[in-house]
């Protein structure tokens, strides 16, 4: 009988081993996918594509023992070769060529230049050829830097008590309401795929006490614009025990933190890539939105349209006021209208026209919203009734109040955006690796 | 200006705190909710559950300022007292009680006996009555252990080199073909909810080498078993540069190697809980598919009814005979047949009836299913034709093998089906939050 146990350590390297202190002179393999060929005449040099970054390939005839026309762009190779030390090298390295196996190869060249700084071509066209053009390393730097900031979402509220779930996408009825739910049939039954997972991380706050999600949400909502997608990664959580909302607001803070030490520590060479510009952490302004409206209006001279929400023209300048005025990247707008809110939002006792929830502007735009949730049942039944909703198609949401559950609190973070507004993107299809939008639905 | 500056720390301990050397006799607040009271007549037992356990507080009427029947079952409250060590307490600790605050209070009674061993109910009211049957603490303690499965299958891959990918959920096409879609309809066009991340992930091998996703898959088939379930949450890889499918084994190998080492050490408690029994996995036995029937066959003397398929009894023999034959919790079953594989299954060189690809039992039952993939374009297109298919739909995925693409594979593994196998129950629901069935949209 045959056993299998444990990974498999083969002799081929990756480039933080080929970096290693004692590696100059040794003869090495490493595989990769050619990512570009440039023939100088005596020498040339063939760059590989790795997972890591680009590796620095030398040819020369007289030290190999293969023809480089044997070779093309976008072959799958494995190479021999000996390591040197080149500071001008990506890396600091390059191999001297000896041998090479092609593992595979194309049938067709390259429709765009992957290998250049900027792909150059409209974002229709970056879409369209996702598969490819996302082999441009800055094009999947962006999404390096985007799964550090999940990890560090993550890492930080397991570090903070909270427990992970998994809630259910298709469902018999939507969180939010509202008119932007995708509608299927489940089993000759209607359906509806999930918003939100904001019925279930509430409900698992009885059990957990604190709970988060990473999970994509679906929101059938008509517009195109720049800043929206049907479907999206949603990093949720929800906490219960909570003093005040606040708490939610210093947890956001504690998580944003966190992550940006996590890109710092690990994610350096991709941020470096891209010339992230580090945004402010350290301390978060707070505003009420009614104050914040003020404030803009006054000091860009605009006049408030709508008392009772925010245009995308407003968050800009609220971000832009707190960049100026407080060299702030990132501002919590307290106190949304209750009209603007869900049904379950906690109303502010001093003034029930306003709530205990937020929004949490990044540079301009809207990545967060949150708040405190009612969590007395007769309350949360009044609050239904004052809307002229009934709880049918909620019971097993209303149980879990009915059955006792602390006062708590949670927001939901659009993971594409918070992406966009750290690399400075103007459109959050750039960093979402197959963007669902009102024409979209390919690749 | 107001200004947030990170996690906010409140004098509100939780129960490692109170675990402490030095907590003896100090006086401490707790919050939590009221598990179960047990009134002995002098003195009385009201048990709080907390995310980390139960902690036991004894009231003494002359000690504490409060009426013990101001206090009920499923209230949220804050308390204050005094540190006791009792090693017959849960964690080693009790409060002697002297103040309280009620945070928020049921409205009715429990409808089922939470605070019991087991609650008792059938699976069906279990699962209608899930935020309260949760509150169990042995019923959650599943879900935290499938929490430390989730988290082992990321921390262990993160160290392998993967990048973590999001993929779309609301696509044109399965990627398994077949029947058992769900269908939908997006802005006026037909779509389908992804099966599994595969496409995507195939794609992603040739910009990132190695991905994961952790992510919910849909499907729509029409049994009603013990095994299935219509939406779950699959634990995806794929990588590149693979020198055979026995890499995939090997990864997952060391992926289950590190789970149990995380579980063992950061799950002890809810491993204890629930009488978790370690399997083995320092080696996991591969045998073929035909080799594997014809084992049991002989042993169990069973007829082998169908050459091209294992039946569920079969599966569950071929656990039985790696268990006794070489006390394996695991099996690796290699070469399945070609007819029952996707048409994107590396066929096996030497013999291509059979496919370079493998199912995982864990005690009996399919776990993951895995397998080399065919990464060259004009071997897909061969494949494809053969099978009387086109690659209508399927053009950007057939873009990246046209452009080129390292050999590679990977897996799935169904998080709700290890998490059942390895706490030993009967049925996938138990492991499930909120499971969907051919019955159950709701909760």
């Amino acid at each position: 009988m045959e056993f299998i146990e444990g990974v498999k350590i083969y002799n081929t390297m990756e480039i933080p081993q080929l970096q290693g202190e004692k590696m100059e002179g040794e003869t090495v393999t490493v595989n990769g996918a050619v990512h570009t060929i440039r023939d100088m005449g005596t020498v040339a040099f063939v760059v590989l594509r790795k997972r890591d970054g680009l590796l620095q390939c030398v040819y020369q005839q007289e030290q190999a023992d293969f023809e480089l026309k044997t070779l093309k762009e976008a072959d799958a190779v494995e190479i021999t070769g000996t390591v040197i030390r080149n500071e001008k090298a990506p890396n600091g390295i390059e191999i001297q060529l000896k041998s090479i196996q092609i593992l595979s190869e194309p049938v067709e060249p390259m429709p765009v230049p992957i290998a250049k700084w900027k792909i150059g071509t409209t974002l229709e066209t970056n879409l369209d050829l996702r598969p490819i053009t996302l082999r441009n390393v800055r094009e999947r730097a962006k999404f390096r830097i985007q799964e550090g900031i999940t990890r560090g979402f993550r890492d930080f509220l397991y570090g903070q008590g909270f427990t992970e779930i998994h809630t259910p996408k298709i469902c018999s009825k939507g969180a939010e309401g509202g008119a932007n739910l995708f509608k299927m049939e489940y089993f000759h039954r209607p359906a509806v795929l999930a918003q939100s997972p904001q019925f279930y991380k509430q409900m698992m706050v009885g059990v957990f006490d604190r709970v988060f999600e990473t999970a994509p949400v679906f929101r059938a909502e008509k517009h195109n614009t720049k800043r929206h997608l049907n479907e999206y990664t949603s990093l949720d959580f929800e906490m219960g025990y909570i003093h005040g909302f606040e708490d939610i607001m210093s947890m956001e803070t504690g998580v944003i933190q966190y992550i940006m030490q996590l890109l710092v520590s690990d994610y350096g060479k991709e941020m470096k890539l891209l010339n992230v510009v580090m945004p402010r952490v350290d301390k978060i302004p707070q505003v009420r939105f009614d104050e914040a409206k003020r404030l803009v209006s006054e000091k860009y001279n605009r006049q408030i349209r709508n008392p009772f929400d925010l245009e995308p023209e407003e968050e800009s300048l609220i971000g832009r006021y707190f960049k100026e005025e407080y060299d702030a990247d990132f501002v919590f707008i307290t106190h949304y209208p209750s009209k603007k809110r869900p049904f379950y939002a906690m109303d502010d006792p001093a003034d029930t026209r306003y709530t205990l929830s937020f929004d949490c502007l990044f540079r301009g735009l809207e990545i967060t919203t949150g708040g405190q949730r009612i969590h007395d049942y007769n309350m949360l039944m009044d609050k239904i009734s004052a809307r002229g909703m009934t709880d049918e198609g909620m019971e097993t949401y209303m149980m879990a109040f009915k059955h006792g559950m602390p006062p708590h609190g949670g927001l939901g973070i659009g993971l594409e955006r918070i992406t966009m507004q750290l690399l400075g993107e103007e459109n959050v299809r750039e960093t979402t690796l197959f963007p669902r939008d009102l024409n979209r639905l390919e690749p």
